[in-house]
This record gives C-alpha cells, sequence and structure tokens, in this order.
C-alpha cells in the first residue's frame, strides 16, 4: 500500500510554519529556506505543495481567515444566551491568547505587505461584514436599542478592530476576561 | 559668506522622502540608495546627516508624532467650543486627508517593523495618552456624563484607533466630514 501524505494536513503544518517565521522574522524573511527549515521540511518538499511564493503566502493568509471561519461556526452550534453569545462572537475578532494573538501578529504583516507588493491583495471585507453583522444579530434578537443601525455598525467595526490593534500594539495586555468587560461596557450603549 | 544650509530642514525633507519610500515601495526597500534618490541626494551626502539607517528611521519615525504634535498644539491656541474642539482634536488622531494618510501609511509600516527588527522600537504610548485626554478634557469641560472614566478611556482609544485602521484598510474612503459625523455620534453616549 502506497504511503498516503495527508495533503491538506501538510499544506496547513507549512502555513503555520509561515506564520512563525513571520511572527519571529518579519514577512520578508518569509522565504522557501526559512519556511522550509521551521516546517522541517525540504526546500524540494516545500515546493511540491507550493511551487510559488505568492501562493504560500495567499494561503496562510487565508488560513488565518478559515480559523476564525471555524471557530465562529463552533461558537454558532452553541446554547447560551444571545446577550452572551455576541460578546463570545467579538472576542473572537480579537486576540485573547498564544494562538490569536499570533493570527493577529500575521494578519498585520499581510496587511502592511499588502500595501505595497504588487500581486498580494489582503481582503479584509469578510471581517468587516462579520463583525458588522453582530449589530444584525442583535437587532434580530431584539436586542437592540433603537439606535442607527448603519451607524452602530461602523462604530462596532472601528471600535472591534482598535481593540484587536492596540492588543496587537500591546500584547502583554492580552487578557480575555478584561477584553469581555469592556466588549460588555461598551454593548451597554446599544443593548436593551 | 559661508552657503548656510538648514540642517534641521534638510533632516525633516530626508525623512519626508524616507515616507514616500516606505509608502510606495515598503519599509524594507527604504534603503539609502532608494531615499538618497528621492530626497534628490548622493548617498554620501545622506550619510552627513544620517550614519546610520536606524537613526534614519527613527527620525522619520518620530517626524510622523511631530508632525501630529504641532497640529494639536495648533489646534489648541484656536478659539472654539470645547464640544467641537474635541471632535477636532480626534479627528488629529485618524487619516483625513492625503498627507494625513500618507503619515498613518508610515506608522503602521513602522509598528510592524518594529515587531521583528531588534533595536528598532516604537512608542506609542504618547498617541495613547493622547486619546485618553480627551476624556479628561470632557471632564474638565463638565461635558462628561456620569461614566466610568477609566473605561472610556480604553473604550475611546480602542475607537479612534479603530477608526484610524479602517482608513488605513480602506484608503478610498478617507473622508474629514464623515469621520467627523462618526466620531461626534460616538461622543454623543458620553457627552452632556
Amino acid at each position: 500500500m502506497p504511503k498516503i501524505v495527508d495533503h491538506t494536513k501538510r499544506k496547513q503544518l507549512i502555513a503555520q510554519a509561515t506564520w512563525k517565521v513571520i511572527s519571529e522574522q518579519g514577512i520578508h524573511h518569509a522565504t522557501s529556506r526559512t519556511i522550509a527549515s521551521e516546517a522541517g521540511l525540504s526546500q524540494g518538499a516545500l515546493r511540491h505543495y507550493f511551487s510559488k511564493q505568492e501562493g504560500l503566502l495567499t494561503f496562510a493568509m487565508e488560513l488565518v481567515k478559515e480559523q476564525l471561519v471555524t471557530r465562529l461556526i463552533k461558537l454558532d452550534n452553541k446554547q447560551m444566551e444571545p446577550k452572551d453569545k455576541v460578546v463570545e462572537y467579538l472576542l473572537e475578532f480579537i486576540p485573547t491568547d498564544k494562538q490569536t494573538l499570533l493570527e493577529m501578529e500575521v494578519w498585520f504583516a499581510f496587511i502592511t505587505y499588502g500595501k505595497t507588493e504588487k500581486g498580494f491583495t489582503v481582503n479584509n471585507e469578510e471581517l468587516e461584514k462579520a463583525i458588522k453583522a453582530a449589530i444584525v444579530f442583535l437587532k434580530n434578537e431584539s436586542l437592540l436599542k433603537d439606535v442607527d443601525e448603519e451607524k452602530e455598525k461602523e462604530k462596532l467595526y472601528a471600535f472591534i478592530n482598535g481593540l484587536a490593534l492596540n492588543l496587537y500594539l500591546e500584547p502583554h495586555l492580552v487578557n480575555r476576561e478584561q477584553s469581555k468587560e469592556i466588549i460588555k461596557d461598551y454593548l451597554k450603549y446599544i443593548m436593551n
């Protein structure tokens, strides 16, 4: 029987090695040499999975979003009061532990990289929509005060992205409970 | 009479050339060659002002903050209703035109760069303090509702930094009037 390598799994391991290199050395050091070394593969084996550098970086970037989506789906299936669920939901967009902090670091690295690297685009639209969807959720659950929905979406998007940015700037302040409190405090203004 | 070169002025021009290179090509392309070329100087002349690359980058980074402080002082001297002044004050921390968008791009580039480049530190503390000072200003002007000052500082800091980040992500949305509206709308929650 031929040895079966889980292709998808292997690609994910390579993407995670890419994250580590980006986080520790910076995105400009994320070369096939450093990534292969981090992943414990030869450069030849790495090229088998990703023939081009851009393909690898794009995959590694998309994986950040995928991880988030996986967590959001998991949360969606949980039985929980809507007023608590919205807090847990918003917490997913900010770093709350080592793993999500790493993802945030990688995401910001991709963002700055995408600003000047032609052919490398970071699409933030889905994240934006997902954050703003919290307002619709509140409305559907009759938890939203009589406020201007569109304005609240804009403000919440700024607030959550700002929380994420500030924790990226000061990673020693990453603390799930404290972030929970500040999000709850913010929501008081708009929730019944 | 010897030719007098305004040393400070020249250094500022070099720093601005550095901004332009960072914004257009990325911080990893900000070398003495590209910066000298952008500034219209020889590399030798550049080295006369900045013998080391780190010194130049630090100077260019500090200049972003200095420009902001200059604008804040100018604003402070203006005769204006406190409730309007606080909006104008907070607007200074987000991109509202081409020039402030450039500064923001450069600032974010420095932030990600500082994450992995040893010996290059980005200090965001002053910006944080300056944003949070708006809450103290509101309180001193008796414009602050009966709210928890510390929590409001944290939330405002997240909100303003988030607005800045979102405009950096979508620069085509930079619009002073719209930003003014969203800031005013946010302040409604905490202002008398």
